[in-house]
């Protein structure tokens, strides 16, 4: 996170000319120097220069103790994370979100512009700056407080690591039946836009919706794996009971 | 699917000259007349023309039936479906499978182009025929058995329709707390466009993967529903067994 965000306050194309990345911390500064010029990047607290935000792009776990550790009094300090309370963060500065919702990985590049970024402060000036940073790197901006980005981040954990989990099951089926996964592809991509220009209710379709039995029955006897049957099964009853409790 | 086709063997574009499509069959020949001269529409079987191939793009139930009224023997009959044996139609001709892998809907047009097209006959010569057919319309054109139809029927079901029961489940969320559903569309787009370069294995991400047991603990006491927190619960489970038997 902290890497793309970097990469983000760099970028000339997006950047807005009132916000200016100042230093970057970490305790490693050899992994920040393709991203920056070593002058500002610092692995001291004692080294934090003066600045209207500082954002703490870490783990959940090491919010609250980082927080606690830094240096300075009644200025701004935000966390990154979709599940961490605001008032997790210390008491003895302002205290603010600034949650963008993607998922991350090393290996893959993100366009910032297009994630949204969700905000929350404790006070309205502190949301005009965080906000002015936000819209510096992102097109959307939202305020969203704790409860709210809690309901976000569990439904992304649906959306995304449990699609993606999907993914991963319809691949083992396909590998046990020697049949290229590349195949279904299209289909994936399809469903997905589908939900861009349908709700995922109006959208759905198969066997569970339908209620056809037989062809539901002739899959559960073809699912060989034990645990693909389960999700089947349960999955299935949701789509019947259309989402009701069972 | 059948007006889906008989766009797709309609596009200039995508024709190529030795594919033509003499005939399409209604019951009510009103609904194709948008899509086709009315010389070629009929509603009778005994109107049928000669020709190479003749596909039944009918519902599941309607295959066996249908292809027992033909008029006609030992010509090339093929059905669209994906969970119906070839072995479903009827013996007097000869017999294959055109099974297009792809979500249709009316409301949303599809580019054949990009749908790959799996195809099953029961002896080489025909195997060509319905090839020259298929490479017409799609790009992509594969040689697939029954069991192996099956396995990507099976797993278009959880790619597809279970997929798109989690995108209801996630705005389901979202309404429940006043978020709007919108937010979360970049990370779905970025949790499909990650399995184009990276296998869903290497893809997955969130806490079930981490192990992560404060925040799955705090995400199911937040889920109010029970079918959700359920299908958390079981999804949950696959990730940290890594997709083995619970």
């Amino acid at each position: 996170m902290a890497q793309h965000l970097i990469r983000a306050f760099n970028n000339p194309d997006v950047s807005a000319p009132q916000v200016e990345l100042i230093q970057a911390f970490s305790r490693k500064k050899d992994q920040l120097i393709h991203l920056l010029d070593s002058g500002k990047i610092i692995d001291d607290f004692q080294d934090l220069a003066q600045a209207d935000l500082y954002i703490l792009a870490i783990s959940d776990d090491a919010i609250a103790a980082v927080s606690s550790q830094l240096p300075f009094e009644n200025r701004l300090v935000v966390h990154t994370s979709g599940s961490v309370a605001i008032t997790d963060l210390d008491d003895k500065n302002r205290k603010g979100v600034f949650y963008p919702l993607q998922t991350f990985s090393k290996e893959k590049l993100v366009d910032f512009k297009n994630i949204p970024v969700c905000l929350e402060t404790q006070n309205e000036s502190d949301y005009a700056i965080v906000e002015t940073v936000a819209k510096s790197i992102s097109k959307t901006v939202f305020p969203i407080d704790s409860n709210q980005r809690k309901a976000l981040h569990v439904s992304a954990v649906f959306v995304n690591n449990f699609v993606n989990h999907l993914y991963q099951i319809g691949q083992e089926i396909c590998e046990e039946n020697h049949v290229p996964f590349e195949i279904l592809k299209p289909l994936i991509l399809e469903t997905v836009q589908k939900i861009m220009v349908l709700s995922p209710k109006e959208a759905q379709t198969g066997p569970a919706k339908r209620n056809d039995l037989a062809t539901i029955k002739s899959h559960q006897l073809f699912l060989s794996n034990e645990n693909h049957d389960t999700i089947y099964k349960i999955l299935t009853q949701s789509i019947q009971h259309n989402g009701k409790k069972l």
